[in-house]
């Protein structure tokens, strides 16, 4: 269980870092709406391995195949099945990890409640089960861009102890593709690429956290009480390998403020919209959003896998000492934005349809 | 939709803040446990209203009633509803926000999304919701600990700027239940009340962090990809009214290490258990309990509902000021607690019964 | 698990037969519907005990409370929960079953599976747990109603070998409802009357099936593959208690021709709908409907308690003699009617939230 | 939506007749249980087309690949993907079907639901998509199997009007293999046979009943109330192409009977296990398994497919005459057969699960 997502846009994803391929079941897609694999490969080129310096240099191209559900061209309501095979595997590289477990990843967890594991490249815990993410959230914008203009933007604004400012109702997709590293802020952003170079020839690895967008949201998204919308996108993101904390609108932050510092006051705008002044709330009050824009953070950890010895156990529990082998992230951050993202979008689109189900069928 | 939560122990909460009453019908409970209304209420003393200064002067006595599922003391297996009746309401105390929206509230976007809304005492979207969870939890608890002695306990570690030092370890609910405020340091729990006090004074509120521990947690439980350990416990707490983050271990902070230093190196202990020498983790690696302590914070923004002045608009959007009349809690925090540790117990005895199903059906 | 149904219209029932009460959390209705406890006491009146000869004597008005998801007289898009007070309740007259099992009832399954049962008047396998699906029920006709026309009509097709001829396309519900047994045939509704009288008599039992329409049905309802229309409808009217078969169209007759002469001919009607010129189908094709009638038929089993002396064991495994002393009915058949009734509604309501989320966002 | 069945060992179907392939996701599956493709190919085999002269001419092989969840020849805990490539395709024989609707077929109601249709070979609604349901049903017997000695054995009990008497409690696979009709009579099946061949030769099509036993299932498996046992093996078999009726035990048939003659009576076998004399109940009482044997019927309709002229219409209503180019079954009873198995052991794998979740936790 649990490797579905999803009310009613359903995804499914499956597949380990090493053997047939990784992939995705999406149930639940409306008909009608234009699919082919470029749609999906542009999401899946900002994700996959190998793509700059910044990241893990496993070469694969991450070629997509739609399996199911597309016809001439056009999605049939039937599931869409997107298979991605692996290709550069080495097994050999991880032959020690069959045996010791690596701190901080989920060998020995695995291992404790299956008592079993592909121990091949992390198996199902590698970030490459992310693929089926970020294919079906590519799909997820589409629709959520078709139907109400959503735009879905995530950037790094913090690498270990180096941060940008950035302004979320204005960054754009261009500013943030600019640099290998994600950070729409130029100056920043080369700070950042200074950091990464200098943790990776440590064989050390960094954290950071990814802040996220999405705008033109509509009113109304968001089932209280269990299934508040930021509830949904917490659950989102921290199901992302790496991620220790979420926040929405002021976060953690809000708590240094008074009740009268940080309510949003109501305005009218000039078309009659019920607006607030401020954006505290981060585009959700109650659990359903207000039509300001959503504006979410993630941390994620320095990654676990590096290359600099350290102390563990074998699986019988005997002390050893290991340094990675295999191929990983110096900072899993710029390859962390299009998983974000994805996590929204497919968020927001089950929320759409969860909406229109409930509340559009007498309007 | 939206209003049921867990997989196998699910629950699913009714009720508005003024009306009929609260509660909640829990299904997939095991049976044979022994249960009665007084398992149950502790919990919901320690949630409910008035009972101390810092919190809202509505007189509650929120008694449950148990309705189905439970025989001659026990569990039957079969739905166990819960029913707390609504006594002291005072619907003419909420008369002007049939029209006018609170800022920060649900107010308006309840209206937003369902075209109606019960505007007495906030309605769906009250904290009143909460005494369902409270009292699954309560239940959740009982079986974790008859199962595995886990120990769950919830305290406020921040309130705006004045923060405890609080050791996970070894916290004691006793030292939990010592003060009004629920902060263990009985110290800095004073100046937390002062600070309340003050706040309150002033028709003004606060918001802090609450930190909970689940203490002997089995490893093995938590379901990789989506319904990690962590994914789920951030959806159950950020659901909760009023929160706006949510961290698992070294959280946000976790952000500012290096690989090197965040890793949990393994250890074997005297007793042959693999285990970490510490805990950046939190108790969770992979999405998977690895038998550390679980250890996790919530910030709870300021009460949205103040006695002070400000501007906002009513349903027409024509700009009005609002000063808040019925009761309301100065600072949520210490009625949080309980709320949170009901949330993460309804967690732990989903994913208790959902690894039992799959990983020991063969053992 | 397994006391909810639906997957946007969602129900969840509780209660046994002896204990607080039972009753019904509705969880996804439309909101701004008109409801109140009127609209839902009708079709519990119809499935009331002691409502006429044809019944068990238990005494019970059945009388509904509204707890919660109404306000103003108006559905608020949150949960509804209806409760019904147990009433007429006689544990003493079922003293006996706590030890003894009654043939082809529940009680040595719920204690095989349990270990523990509420043996008084069956517990949660007593047909009074139908009152929340009925209630239920009654909501999802009001919004099929409401949106489509949509008229639901069951009626007694057979009891034990008479069986009357009515046609599915014309039968009224005054028609039905102007005898005790609901059969619209009033000349075969007088022999189905003498045959229970008789069976009565004789501390006996009788079965039959039930007939169900299902009218003005829009088309499109139904989702492969698995959650086909009649697959949905085949799990729902399967889990009334005492139905051992399910048909829909010409069902099981339908195997004994050729698919030439089986086969729904398609034609374009004076409105250019495409209809079909017969309805063996019973209005659903491929698992979707097709706007003809939708036509089923459910098989009961005769009532397993019954006044004559049966061998049987008690808890330890010792052969016994047991004749039933707690009220029952001679004949379910008549109480069934808005039972199957109940079950197709909510089936219908729910496939039509379900459609209209993935099928009608882009129309 | 629709197109996963299951609460914890859940599977999710997905595939075109023509197109990339067909398959399923199993999630939820124990770990470490031994799994290889030949485990699955055995009942594909069992299900493919052109296997004899009673199926469909086309040629596929249906040869599987396991794309994820099984590591070193077991399985891992995580999800299994299953993927069978078309080969045999031939979209040119469908041409006419893009414009013309075939009676009884899923076209038209597909085309009223989605608007768009996948028109080679049925697409979605093809029988291609049982695959899928036939591979993840090979899985859930082997653990039956392994877990309780469940055997489960499918057969054709009646083609048109030529009925076998066939005892559930005897009957082996073998006698089942042993003729291509799957009837275990074998003068009964060469009867069926040369009804089969005839009705070929006319270009018409007959349905049938194909029984099924599960036999050494353990008490307490099913959920009441919405997922009795019966409930879930309706829906589970009534999800299935062409099936029109579904029916347990007694069935239909058992209204006929009076509740004295009907009622099982119990009685302690030698063993000490309590036992019922009869089995009208077919295994399951008050939606919970007895441990006797569960036997269940599905009546399947003639193959809509036929070769004869009928009248139909194209998508604009223009009235039109066709008939079937395409490669068809003239009687899907044989393949039936594994199909109906495959629903059985879903279910029951998917109650033993859950069973030993919520009623076997304490114990």
């Amino acid at each position: 269980m649990g490797n579905s997502f999803g009310h009613l846009f359903r995804i499914t994803t499956f597949g380990e870092s090493h053997g047939g391929g990784v992939g995705v079941v999406i149930d639940g897609c409306p008909p009608q709406i234009d699919l082919n694999e470029g749609d999906i490969q542009a999401d899946l080129d900002r994700r996959r391995p190998g793509q700059s310096r910044m990241t893990t240099p496993r070469k694969e191209t991450d070629t997509c195949e739609i399996l199911s559900g597309v016809f001439q061209g056009k999605t049939l309501g039937t599931p869409i099945t997107i298979l991605v095979r692996n290709k550069d595997t080495r097994p050999q590289d991880y032959g020690e990890m069959a045996e010791v477990y690596r701190p901080s990843h989920a060998d020995a967890t695995y291992d404790a409640k299956y008592g079993i594991r592909n121990w091949q490249g992390g198996g199902r815990s590698s970030a490459r089960e992310t693929i089926g993410r970020v294919a079906a959230g590519a799909i997820a914008k589409k629709i959520l861009g078709q139907v109400a203009g959503v735009e879905i933007i995530g950037y790094v604004r913090q690498i270990k102890d180096v941060e940008a400012a950035i302004d979320p109702n204005h960054v754009t997709l261009d500013q943030v593709e600019a640099n290998m590293i994600r950070c729409p802020d130029p100056t920043t952003a080369e700070k950042m690429i200074a950091l990464v170079d200098d943790i990776r020839r440590q064989a050390n690895s960094v954290g950071g956290i990814v802040e996220c967008v999405a705008r033109n949201v509509p009113k109304g998204l968001g089932e209280p009480v269990f299934d508040k919308l930021e509830a949904d996108l917490a659950k989102a993101v921290m199901s992302l390998p790496a991620s220790k904390g979420f926040e929405i609108g002021s976060g953690f932050a809000g708590t240094q403020l008074t009740g009268l510092e940080h309510n949003d006051e109501f305005y009218s705008d000039d078309r009659g919209q019920i607006r607030t002044v401020t954006n505290r709330s981060g585009g959700v009050q109650g659990g359903i959003s207000n039509g300001e824009n959503i504006v979410i953070r993630v941390a994620f950890k320095p990654t676990a896998t590096i290359g600099s010895a350290q102390r563990t156990v074998n699986k019988e529990g005997e002390a050893t000492i290991l340094a990675a082998k295999g191929r990983h992230d110096p900072c899993v951050l710029p390859r962390a934005v299009p998983m974000v993202e994805a996590m929204v979008a497919l968020v927001l689109c089950d929320h759409l349809l969860r909406n229109h189900a409930q509340c559009h069928l007498l309007r």
